[in-house]
């Protein structure tokens, strides 16, 4: 099989951090193919669009991409849309899986092994906004059966992949019966199906996310709608370290987006101490779920881990981009060196 | 001056936590004229009503309520409707105040001192939801100008009081420009009258949950829209001891009801383990918000952080109920005994 990635690094850090977790692929990977793509503010900037044709093409052409980071103006720009939001939408990746773990050295505690699976194509997400009057704006939350059942046919896939043992659903019913229930309802029956019922548990979204501060160790696989999962994801990566060292894999049928969950950090780009590690776990979700590597998988994060443990003490803030690059090349070339 | 408070216990163990608050106001103002009134699920299983017509007469003859807590059916019961939902929509109580502070000996750590404003009326509490068909359904969220300068306009009042020196909006207006757009504009207009401007500024709600939890510390006020509030404030409990410390004051122009955050928690009712620090600390906000009370409602918190110092080491949950509320009217009457 001949792997081809479509590499869109984008604004910011991303052109800092895209290649280094490339790299780290080609050395699991030898006869990878990387094409590039452009996206962003300043592909906007340049073109007058933030995801050009061209790239959504070589996207499907390839069937993987690895995204960066974008910025976004500070005051709506007409005609402007968030890059990745477009990427999600047109290109179906309707799953967005978001796994937490605990890190040496990185992480305040070292018992959290968690996986967020996040719906990625609806919610507030795709519906549409308008003002009633000047004062007055109503946003539209669609909840389908299809995509909730995608959803929960992809975390079939997922719990089996890991032998999870608790399926959390989290969602708010108790305020939202129709939306939330229909999500709730759908992912339970495809659940149940494959013989899982036993596995699945609820809570609602403000509970929630409560525990996952207070017992994150308890979580196994977590399933919600859009926003909610945009929002605990990102209070869950505490535990793996902060953003810094957060992935994402923008999942669908045929086509994988993987994407660190940090944005552009315009204030650190060029200083040449931006973190790699997200972007490298994102392209490891790659490996894992969409290519099917999940021996490629573990070794690439083995070798983050390691990398980890020997800055362990030391603040890895006060490591250089550089300095962890050739630390991680190192431990995927030579395991046992250092 | 005479105090009116009209008693709401509910179900579970809000009929245990209520009275002991109710005691502790009674010390503080001798002259408090207590009025009981029902609501809740076992309300409904006797009258048909979650709020009979009767209670919310009470309350706005009152001004004050205590609210207690109340179960919900586990499945969705025709003509039910949480209590709580409708005690806040039928009698404007359009703030939701929530502080979260660090207690001696329950919290995980003793610097944090919050204060999140949540709007209470509208957002996706108050839309409607429908069904398109079957297999789809829609929540609308509303924002509109006057709930959002409403919730600003308590918000200036709460930072003179407190003398905040930041006020934070948290929306999720990058893909929600319209809705969360208004409110932090709105916010931002009515902050900016009250020569406030330079203490503002903003957070996307994602980026919020997350610093909620790395950097509580840093917060002071933080004002957002109704279910990012509900969200954002379970999850910042954790830093105050979790739900049994969690206060909440709903907060009308006129009336105002204290509701512990915690829920009915039917498998600790009736074994007088529940802790009524929440249902106390709720009452305080009704001495310092509503009554204008700020020097008692600084006696009541002492005298719980007196409580709690006593207690600490020790696991709180092994004190009973009436342990603490004895140990609390100790020290309300006589502030230096132990
Ligand atoms: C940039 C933004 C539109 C995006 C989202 O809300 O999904 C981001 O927060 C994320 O989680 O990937
Ligand atoms: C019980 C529920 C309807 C309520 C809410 O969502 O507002 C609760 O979670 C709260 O925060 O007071």
């Amino acid at each position: 099989m001949s792997y081809r990635l479509c590499v869109i690094p984008g604004d910011g850090i991303g052109p800092e951090v895209v290649p280094v977790a490339v790299r780290a692929l080609q050395v699991l990977l030898p006869d990878l193919q990387v094409e590039h793509a452009e996206a962003g503010w300043a592909c906007f900037q340049r073109c007058g669009q933030a995801v050009p044709e061209a790239t959504l093409e070589r996207m499907r052409v390839c069937g993987a991409g690895l995204f960066g980071a974008v910025s976004s103006p500070s005051q709506p720009v007409a005609g402007y849309r968030s890059a990745i939001l477009t990427l999600r939408q047109t290109l179906g990746l309707n799953v967005n899986l978001r796994p937490v773990r605990s890190w040496p050295g990185v992480s305040p505690r070292d018992d959290v092994d968690l996986l967020i699976l996040r719906e990625n194509s609806e919610g507030l997400y795709s519906g549409p906004e308008r003002m009633l009057d000047s004062g007055h704006a109503v946003a539209e939350r669609h909840i389908t059966a299809s995509a909730s059942e995608a959803l929960a046919q992809r975390a079939v896939d997922v719990a089996r992949m890991r032998g999870a043992e608790r399926i959390t659903l989290v969602h708010k019913a108790n305020v939202l019966p129709l939306t939330c229930g229909l999500f709730r309802d759908r992912c339970r029956v495809v659940l149940a199906a494959a013989g899982l019922e036993d596995q699945v548990d609820e809570s609602l979204v403000d509970v929630a996310a409560l525990q996952l501060v207070a017992e994150p160790e308890r979580f196994d696989l977590l399933l919600t709608t859009n926003l909610f999962g945009d929002i605990l994801s990102d209070l869950a990566c505490h535990w793996s370290g902060g953003l810094g060292m957060a992935p994402s894999l923008n999942w669908g049928q045929s086509i994988a987006l993987a994407e660190p969950v940090h944005g552009s950090a315009p204030d650190i780009a060029g200083s040449g101490r931006a973190n790699p590690l997200a972007a490298v776990l994102s392209a490891g979700l790659l490996l894992r779920y969409h290519w099917r590597q999940p021996a490629l998988a573990d070794q690439l994060e083995a070798a983050v881990g390691r990398v980890l443990a020997l800055h362990a003490g030391k603040d890895l803030g006060t490591a250089t981009l550089q300095q962890l690059e050739r630390s991680l090349l190192r431990q995927l070339t030579h395991p046992q060196s250092d």
